[in-house]
C-alpha cells in the first residue's frame, strides 16, 4: 500500500503514538493492515514493547523511518497503526450521544474520552461534521475512538426516525431547565444532543423532547462544547 | 517598540483577534500599549468596529499587515492588542483555583474561561506551569484571562501559607472522596487544586484538607484535566 496523509475519502485511517495504537489493538486488531515503528523506537520501561504485542497478536510491522516523516507532524510518535474503517454501529438498547454537526477534531476526540469514561459508548454524529477517523480526532479520543459505536446521519430527523424510543435531552443556552433540575434515575435510554461549537443547537430543538441549559455566569459567552458534554456526562453517568 | 514574536521573559504579550481583543479593553484598557488592525479588516455585521472602539477609548492603532505576519500563524486574525502585564494578585477573600504545573496552554485557557463562567475568578498557579500570558493560552480562554486575579508561586507551601484560611480540595484519582458526595453549601473560602496533565498530584495532597475524585470507568486512564476542572467547578459553582 502507498500510504498517504489522511484524507477523508480513505477507506483507511491510522493511530500517532503507542496509547492509541495498543488501544486499536486491543478492540479491532481485525481493522488493522499494518504497524509502522519508527527506527529510533525504544520500548520505555513499564510500558508495553510493540514487537512483542505484534508478534503476540500475529500483526505485520515494519520499521520504516519515511512513513513517520510523511504522516506525523509530531517528533514523539514511533509508533503508527494502520487500520481500515470499520463499521460499529449505535447500538438501540443503550444511551447515545448525539453530536449535531461538530467541528473541531480535539472537542469531538475529547468528547468521546469523555463519553467513553462515563459510560456513554454510543455516538451518532450528524453531518456535516468533522471526521471522527482523522488521526488527530483519535489522538486526542487517546485512542477512545476504538471503545466505541458509531453512526452518521444526514439529519437530527434520521436519526430520531432510527431511534424514537430514546428520550431527548437537548443541551442548548435556551433550554427550558436547568441541569441541576435533573436527578438520577434517569430513562434507560437517552440521548444527550448538543450542537456545533460555534452556533449551538437551532431553535426547533426546543421541542424534542427537554431541553437543558447548563447556567454560567454572562461574563463567557458560552462553555467550550467539551466541557459542558462532561458536565452533563458527569450528570448523567453511573459511576458513583 | 519592536514588536516581537511572544517570548514568556517579556513584558509584554498580545490578543490575537477580535474577541480577545475587546476583553481587553473592558478588563484593562490602562495596560493597552497600542491596536493593530490588519489592512484586510472588514468589520462584521452585528460586531463591533475596531476603530470605533479605539477612538471611543482614546486607544492608539495602527493598521500594519507586517506585524500580523510576524505574530499571528492564523489567517482569520485581523485585530492584535498588544498590552503589558499587568499585576491582579488573587484575592484572599474569594474561592480559589489552583493548578500545580499546568503544562498545557490550551488546557489552561479553557480552564480560565470555564472558571470565569462559573464565577471562579482567582487563580494560583504552582510553577513550574505554561505561560498564562502565552497568546495562545489568551486565545483558548477567548479574552477570559483578562477578567481574573492570577498569582504564582514557586510551591504550594508558600501558597498555603499565604492563604491557610481556605478549604482544600485536591482533586485525585487517589481522592478518599468522590465529587458526588460533596453538596452545598459549600464553605466561602475554597481551593479547587488541579495537578499537572501527565502526573496528577502527588499522594501528599491526600493529606491537605480533602481529596477527591471524580469517579470514571476503568475504560480510560484518566480525564482530561480541563473536563475534570469544568466537572467540579459546576458542582462548586452557585449558578443555578
Amino acid at each position: 500500500m502507498d500510504l498517504k496523509k489522511y484524507k477523508h475519502e480513505a477507506a483507511y485511517s491510522y493511530t500517532l503514538g503507542m496509547a492509541p495504537t495498543l488501544e486499536l489493538i486491543q478492540y479491532h486488531r481485525e481493522a488493522i493492515d499494518k504497524v509502522y515503528v519508527h527506527p529510533d523506537y525504544v520500548p520505555r520501561d513499564e510500558s508495553y514493547n510493540i514487537f512483542e504485542v505484534c508478534s503476540s497478536q500475529d500483526l505485520p510491522w515494519e520499521v520504516n523511518k519515511k512513513v513517520f516523516d510523511r504522516l506525523s507532524a509530531k517528533e514523539n510518535v514511533y509508533v503508527i497503526g494502520v487500520f481500515s474503517k470499520y463499521s460499529a454501529p449505535v447500538a438501540a438498547d443503550q444511551p447515545h450521544i448525539v453530536l449535531v454537526n461538530p467541528s473541531n477534531s480535539g472537542n469531538l476526540g475529547t468528547i468521546i474520552r469523555t463519553g467513553v469514561g462515563f459510560g456513554l459508548k454510543n455516538l451518532a454524529i450528524i453531518r456535516p461534521a468533522v471526521d471522527p477517523y482523522d488521526p488527530k480526532t483519535i489522538r486526542s479520543s487517546m485512542g477512545a475512538l476504538f471503545h466505541i459505536n458509531l453512526s452518521f446521519f444526514a439529519s437530527f430527523q434520521e436519526y430520531q426516525e432510527q431511534f424514537f424510543a430514546h428520550r431527548i435531552y437537548s443541551f442548548m443556552l435556551k433550554g427550558q431547565k436547568s441541569l441541576r433540575e435533573l436527578h438520577p434515575p434517569f430513562p434507560p435510554l437517552f440521548s444527550l444532543v448538543f450542537g456545533n461549537e460555534a452556533t449551538g443547537l437551532p431553535d426547533c430543538f426546543l421541542d424534542y423532547g427537554e431541553s437543558i441549559i447548563i447556567r454560567h455566569s454572562h461574563a463567557i459567552d458560552s462553555l467550550n462544547l467539551s466541557i459542558a458534554f462532561g458536565i452533563a456526562a458527569h450528570t448523567f453517568s453511573q459511576c458513583e
